[in-house]
């Protein structure tokens, strides 16, 4: 149940056509960002997460939660809750792009996110065109700086 | 990180001569109670715990917080704190009782656990006559049903 985070995250200066492809909705708040403890909706799936410290790798624990605990600890969520859709797009090379569109309070932003298997990986990775800005170092949007 | 926990409880009716072990303050608050989550004061230390579901074997996962992450958390929590010390007192067989003793709004309950390295150690474990009534199954003594 416990994994390192390793990601790159990146500003899209132009997108796929995004109906083709998978989507979920995600609603999540923050009741800690320092060290970041998260909740989390997913579709119909909810989740508490606790990431620990470092940039591009973080200790990470996915807990499940049911609704009615979601529920609960929604209000004792700091700030504004953050909603996105996000759209999974296969790259070619097996690698998945996360792209998250969000709206409410953050609505205009686009934000897409890969994940990978290695530290190495992650260097190695030559981003498509359309990726735009690498911003993987840049805290301004971790999610849990934007309530 | 993720341990199995498996204990038996105890209310004792007589107690040993507290002085001679050694004690910690304990504070702990519940932000949720199904599942369990819990963030906890341990004299200097501060970590927030999950805990999954079951009566004798629940799933659990201690996560660090610093005192800024605990402070922030407290007041999310439901009800009451629930403040206690807690001795460790070993007994002949290696196992060690945790006795916590309650102040505050439970001020005067005493309880004891016992932690097992398996389900038939704690089947087999037989308790000396002090520790008193086994409560293990009675989820009146979950102190999160004790906010």
């Amino acid at each position: 149940m416990d994994t390192v985070e390793i990601e790159r995250k990146f500003l899209p200066k132009t997108l796929p056509e995004l109906d083709k492809y998978p989507k979920k909705r995600i609603e999540q708040g923050y009741l800690c960002t320092d060290p970041v403890v998260r909740i989390r909706r997913s579709d119909d799936e909810y989740y508490m997460t606790y990431k620990g410290k470092g940039l591009m790798a973080r200790e990470e624990y996915n807990l499940p939660l049911n609704e009615a605990a979601y529920d609960h600890m929604k209000p004792k969520c700091d700030g504004r809750f953050i909603e996105k859709d996000r759209y999974l797009i296969p790259l070619d090379n097996g690698l998945v792009v996360e792209l998250d569109v969000f709206d409410g309070a953050w609505s205009g932003l686009i934000l897409a996110e890969v994940e990978f298997e290695s530290e190495e990986q992650a260097n190695a990775f030559k981003p498509p065109e359309w990726l735009g800005e690498d911003v993987t170092g840049d805290r301004k949007y971790y999610n849990s700086n934007m309530i």
